[in-house]
């Protein structure tokens, strides 16, 4: 049976009891570090939903550990059909996170292949996703840091680190791997709004990591680039389609096409499992709409527009290839155009 | 001697009797509509400064009355070097308004020229600056609606109405121009971090002019256009060099850049005064940094980034000339390359 040592900073693990998924709820950071214990599908539904979890390779471990615990309730009369309602029902929180699906079919094949033994081998298999990650993103970290040189000043948008993957993450990946090895590298956080992830998550992390930290709004990055205070962007991503389009979370694109201008290499770090093939380009990438409230009210101690005008609020956008400078997985580092 | 008749919307004015300028709070917007009475320099300096009064034009129209309020109290031993030194203090504000420096100069002049009469014809000096502005402010709208066809949707950012310069405003001009004459223009307003002046004020002012408004964030802005919802983006600005490059609030340059990437037309919509042609490129415009709170406290309810980082909180950027698609002033529609 794989085993696993937890970290302060893993986002999701397993109880110790193996009655409950363990996160770290990303909503109350950088103010307190809580870990929160969901046992119902619900909790678990509204954990997503609610970005209590998130980051999409985090998300694919959380289902792996969620659907393990998940069954250990389940009779078995009609276990596999009941597992698979689940699992339909966790991936419905939100449609954009290719590993979440990914997670609950590997779990689902899993529970069919071991049969009776299935409630154990689920259990197996999430530690198992869970160890894949942390060394895939050690590869990815290894790959970006390989492009980079000792004092480059990296742009990062949104959050892509411990938080969101294991360990080292993956747009983060470089960053937290050259602190470890006394490589200096300096950080440029987009605050990322509306959620503010790069302030509230990104900017924590790094920092207790000991890397400088600049933060600025998300609309200052051009005029920086513009400055030459900027050597190069890695962003994480939710998806990439075949070929090389990549879906993340919005204002990347606004990103990619400022580092286009002022010539400064865009990287998207990622695991493999995040292309997904059955999209051909970006315009097969369905983009989440989320409710405009977070333009208007959240975070803020008071309302911030007027009452009854319309809004926008696009969770993700999708960054073209042809702005990507590379694609780095843990397989290597892939250069445009893209063919997966 | 020149008149003017008030309304609701105009961000300043003069007091009936002559001994304040009354101004719209802009911080208090738009929860409340508050009228503040000024009648001391460090009141007038702390409102510029702390952006109750603001927007280039307005803050030149402030200047105007602002000379002419405190001529008032005023001794004639030493009237001029006095009124001088108060120029230079209101100047010191806010060093990236050519219109502040602009106003007071012409207000010392004024007083100059009028010897023992200087009392009254600096507030005839003023409100003819206030008439000069409604009136060019009209024009620069009447240009700018020239290049629109009906139905056009227009990105703005940051705020250039009314309430930044008189009744039309700049930026803002061509869509209160449309309402007026039941030209259907729909605006997309950028939030415009970090001081939010899309959302609090561009917002309000279209959406009380019976304007359609969509709230976006600035890191939307680059989708938007990539899907092809954005046929215009017009904004107003702070100074423009000889050679066309522009500095207007932080994040027009971002949107520049993906205005031109994406092959919108990128209108920026100023007063002829705007051009300050003793700066050759925009490399000669200094920009003001601010002090970061804003970035991680203003606004919130709770603080949205960890304590001890870096941060940058650049207040303006520079957009170079070949990014803009016509510098539209109340002389006519200017197109690269400039020459002024």
């Amino acid at each position: 049976m794989p085993e696993i040592e937890y970290k302060k900073m893993d986002s999701v693990r397993l109880s110790a009891d193996k009655h409950s998924v363990v996160i770290i709820d990303q909503t109350l950071l950088p103010n307190e570090l809580k870990y929160l214990e969901l046992t119902s599908a619900e909790q678990m539904f509204e954990a997503i939903k609610q970005l209590r979890v998130r980051g999409a390779p985090a998300i694919g471990i959380f289902a792996g550990y969620a659907m393990a615990v998940l069954a250990q309730s389940i009779l078995d009369e009609g276990f596999l059909g009941r597992l698979s309602q689940l699992g339909s029902y966790l991936v419905s929180s939100r449609p954009t996170a290719v590993n979440l699906s990914w997670a609950v079919e590997r779990q689902l094949k899993t529970a069919k292949k071991a049969g009776e033994n299935a409630r154990s081998a689920l259990i197996d298999e999430a530690v198992k996703i869970h160890l894949e990650d942390i060394s895939t993103c050690k590869a990815i970290a290894e790959n970006t840091l390989s492009l980079l040189h000792e004092g480059d000043r990296i742009l990062t948008h949104c959050n892509a680190g411990a938080l969101a993957c294991s360990r080292y993450g993956t747009g983060l990946g470089a960053l937290l791997l050259a602190a470890e090895r006394g490589f200096k590298l300096s950080a440029v956080v987009d605050e990322t709004r509306p959620l503010l992830q790069g302030a509230r998550l990104t900017a924590y992390e790094l920092h207790n990591a000991g890397i400088d930290v600049t933060l600025i709004c998300d609309n200052m990055a051009a005029w920086l680039m513009s400055n030459g205070e900027i050597d190069a962007v890695m962003v994480g991503c939710d998806r990439v389609a075949a070929n090389g389009d990549t879906a993340n979370k919005i204002g990347t694109l606004s990103a990619a096409v400022a580092a286009k201008h002022f010539g400064v290499p865009f990287y998207v770090c990622c695991p493999y499992s995040t292309v997904d093939t059955s999209c051909r380009t970006g315009a097969d990438i369905v983009v989440e709409e989320r409710d405009g409230s977070e333009l208007t009210e959240l975070y803020f101690a008071r309302r911030t527009a007027p009452e009854g005008i319309g809004f926008r609020d696009p969770s993700f956008d999708v960054t073209p290839a042809e702005l990507i400078t590379a694609i780095i997985t843990e397989r290597g580092i892939l250069r445009y155009p893209y063919a997966f």
